[in-house]
């Protein structure tokens, strides 16, 4: 299997990639290197499992994935809880479903930042980003059929700071942004199939 | 402000609703009749603040919001990490961003089922869902221009059991992903915009 097109986001600076502010880069541009002769390595399965708990509150747990052709574990389990806040008769213990979707959002273009900023050979100093999104309840509440049940508009503002002049820090966000796998899943959707097996 | 439609999921059953499982029905149901009078009150931003810690891994946190007219804050502050694995050379502080989608997914179908199930007088017992998702990451790596950056597929599958027939427990499940904000997030897609501000 082959691919049509081959495009590594390589340093063009004639110096070794070198690791910089966390990322590995030599072994993530090798890594990159691998998959492009391998491209079955690239086919990954990331899963959540998720409990009731109580009312609108529920705990996911995040472990296992597939990827890089086998089974994999991350370092720890992570448990994480959703609720509806209080002002919406929840019980407030934790963050709403659509909350950690902005969180989702958010990290994702920052881990690209991390990683492309590396690959160009610029060092990061700082990166922090506001997130909201605009909703109108009464999609969800069932009060109006022509309002949408979701965000109506998400907004992201990143602050970057680093050893590159401002416009190739901000062309690192927008290739980060044009990598995202979050922000492509927000913005053009993506197949959601719903399965139910019940018991009284 | 009027809205055009006003369609309030009330139990057909002619008993008042009782609390279940959690969910203050009457409550829930009362706050849906005064949103459907005052529309203005079903305005909601949601807000997510991240900072970039090293590498991949950036850690985000989960507060303020506003809604029902006035500024809020969620009982607790909830950080939460995320960062790319091990395989893809991350330091692997946290689920990655895509997997913190297939938890919000999950928690937010969840929530509305218990909502549903309490508001059609059905007391849940156990609710579970997995939900994975596929990605061929020759997308984000950059290797395959015809290759999309976010999941190219989702599943969720449902075990649900109450004091109801196994059909109507099917219904509340369907009525809660037809009213989940965050399917319709993922399935229809969100405007998003990046804004960056940079600094040398």
């Amino acid at each position: 299997m082959q691919t049509d097109t081959v495009t590594i986001d390589v340093p063009t600076r004639k110096a070794p990639p070198m690791p910089r502010h966390g990322v590995d880069t030599p072994n993530l541009l090798a890594t990159i290197g691998v998959v492009a002769k391998q491209p079955e390595l690239a086919k990954f399965q990331f899963r959540a499992s998720n409990r009731w708990i109580s009312g609108t509150h529920s705990r996911s747990s995040m472990k296992g994935f597939f990827g890089a052709g086998g089974e994999h574990e991350h370092f720890n389990d992570t448990m994480a809880d959703a609720d509806h806040p209080a002002v919406l008769c929840g019980a407030d213990k934790g963050p709403t479903p659509v909350e950690w979707v902005l969180h989702a959002l958010a990290t994702c273009i920052t881990a690209g930042i991390g990683n492309i900023a590396a690959a160009r050979g610029v060092t990061l100093k700082r990166v922090e980003s506001q997130v909201e999104g605009d909703m109108d309840l009464r999609g969800i509440l069932g009060l109006a059929h022509d309002v949408r049940n979701g965000y109506q508009n998400v907004r992201i503002a990143f602050e970057i700071e680093g050893d590159a002049p401002p416009q190739k820090l901000r062309e690192i966000v927008e290739q980060a942004r044009a990598r995202s796998a979050v922000f492509d899943i927000m913005t053009n959707g993506v197949p959601v199939a719903v399965s139910v097996t019940s018991a009284e």
